[in-house]
């Protein structure tokens, strides 16, 4: 008697479950690369590093209810989160990706459809980073759970870190901010719209090696909890302060001063600001520069050597503390 | 006014849970290492690997309900098996641990003081095997949820594979089979005694590193299956069979012929062979070593040489399958 198609996870078995997400890297290309000597298949994966360079690595999780609902996201959307939001933290360290794991946990009753679009974004990320998917396991869970552990390589000694920054450093940003946060109020304001998800954030690896080879990069931190946030994480760690232009932050498109931002249940007025310098989940890069004595190149220079545009925001102090913008909060998870 | 002591994980931020994490490991010794050049507290660790050395990378999850169910587990033993499971993948390998990350996911309800003992757990298991926590991640879940990343090193081109085995070569296991399986039978037939857990299964890894030392080893992969599915996934692998002794297979305390286990809902007894052969969890070595003009070792030098009771159970054919076993089925999550 044939046996009728799968169409959830629990009517494939495990062994299958695995087949299926390797077969979808596979077609995507995503399953080699140049640091991989042993990929998915074994009871671990082999990787070499490239001469002089020092192993990368981060661990991020997306789970459901808590950072993602399947009622409000196409799986593709889901799968490609959960890497950008790793590979950003490569990118924050100037690291090239050599390859990650990639735990997913799901309901039996889950449609392999969902699992096929999930694993749809993860690939299409992976390919267009040349980050090949080395390994991971799968089990039952009662939430969605996805778990990216991304490894990368950077040159001995020139990662960036969250605690170089001197006074005198002058403060970056790539490209802009608050376009998620617009895009969680905007579908809080009209859950029925299809107003979310407009915003697509990318890794910025690419600038971030850039960063390295200019050696002029004095800290680099990746903006995931708001650009407040993150950059008062980087000073803490570096030991000293800033003075910062609110009014220089590059907004996402949708928030420019006066924009009307609808707010549910009745709630007062969006602040558009307050969604750039808090909002979160931005994946730019927040970095210092170290001044030299044939000066720093201009903002336009720098936007063409790291490929994404660049923005002044600030000084380094010696006092500690964030001047020049509002107070607010970023990202929590509990 | 005072706040008062926190005693779940809602009553703490996710900053202070990820510095609570990290003081624990730090307590016990397991935040650095030789390999580490950047701990925990950046946007993503920094190793370096031994010159000539490549990397050996597992990712394996532990969830609640799935995996164990906190009604029945000490925090201590969850934790302990989490890096247990993940840490004999690199002992398969004979690669030697020089890091890990940790993701953890639990409801807010959570007691903090199961988050205590869940990384006590970790850490002592992390300090014995020398393997640091350089990183992770922290989230709400409907479900508790340990992810774990270990990082190892191993020679260049000298890592034990699944697929070396060729007809001749002589196949042995470490250690004891059964007694994780025996402890889910007692628990399973006795839900309130007290009977569980006793089997507290380490990894191999000083004879996973011996195993590439002494350059016999043709193929190697840990038991977590249960041993006929995991020797029959390294013959699949290698594309041979074998000729196997079921009565040579060291047991567990317990399933001596014989041996009454009682069983649950008044089912049909237990057969003590089958729990041997397919009950999984062991987190054994199943090795095949190439016979070399000299001879190979006797298993007592064997076993002296790789720190623990070597046992010789078949030898591998060139006609594919697995002869001599009853047949069975090993573990399988979905």
């Amino acid at each position: 008697m044939p046996r009728k198609d799968p169409h959830t996870v629990e009517d494939l078995g495990e062994f299958e479950l695995i087949d299926r997400i390797e077969a979808c890297a596979r077609r995507a290309g995503c399953v080699t690369g140049d640091r991989v000597v042993l990929g998915i298949g074994d009871d671990a994966a082999l990787l070499s590093l490239s001469p002089g360079f020092e192993l990368v690595v981060s661990t991020d999780s997306l789970v459901e209810d808590v950072h993602f609902r399947w009622r409000d996201s196409a799986g593709v959307d889901i799968g490609r989160k959960a890497l950008v939001t790793s590979l950003s933290d490569l990118a924050a360290m100037g690291a090239r990706p050599i390859g990650f794991t990639f735990a997913l946990h799901v309901q039996p009753s889950l449609p392999l459809a969902h699992v096929d679009d999930l694993m749809l974004g993860i690939a299409r990320e992976a390919a267009a980073n040349g980050a090949p998917l080395v390994g991971g396991n799968v089990s039952r869970s009662s939430a969605t759970t996805l778990v990216m552990t991304v490894m990368g390589e950077v040159e001995a000694g020139r990662a960036l870190l969250r605690s170089g920054l001197a006074p005198g450093d002058r403060l970056f940003v790539t490209g802009r901010f608050g376009g998620a946060a617009l895009d969680v109020a905007l579908a809080s304001a009209d859950p029925d719209g299809a107003a979310s998800h407009r915003n697509r954030p990318s890794p910025r690896l690419a600038a971030g090696r850039a960063l390295v080879e200019s050696g002029l990069c004095a800290a680099c931190i990746d903006c995931s909890d708001g650009l407040a946030a993150d950059l008062t994480h980087m000073l803490e760690a570096s030991g000293v302060g800033a003075d910062v232009d609110a009014s220089a932050v590059p907004r996402a498109p949708g928030l420019e001063d006066g924009a009307v931002i609808p707010s549910s249940r009745g709630a007062g007025p969006i602040d558009a600001l307050a969604l750039c310098l808090h909002g979160g989940e931005d994946y730019e890069l927040i970095f210092g520069l170290r001044p030299v004595a044939r000066g720093l190149p201009s903002t336009a220079a720098l936007s063409d050597r790291l490929g994404v545009m660049v923005t002044e925001i600030g000084v380094v102090t010696e006092r500690a503390g964030l001047r020049g913008w509002p107070a607010g909060r970023g990202h929590r998870h509990f």
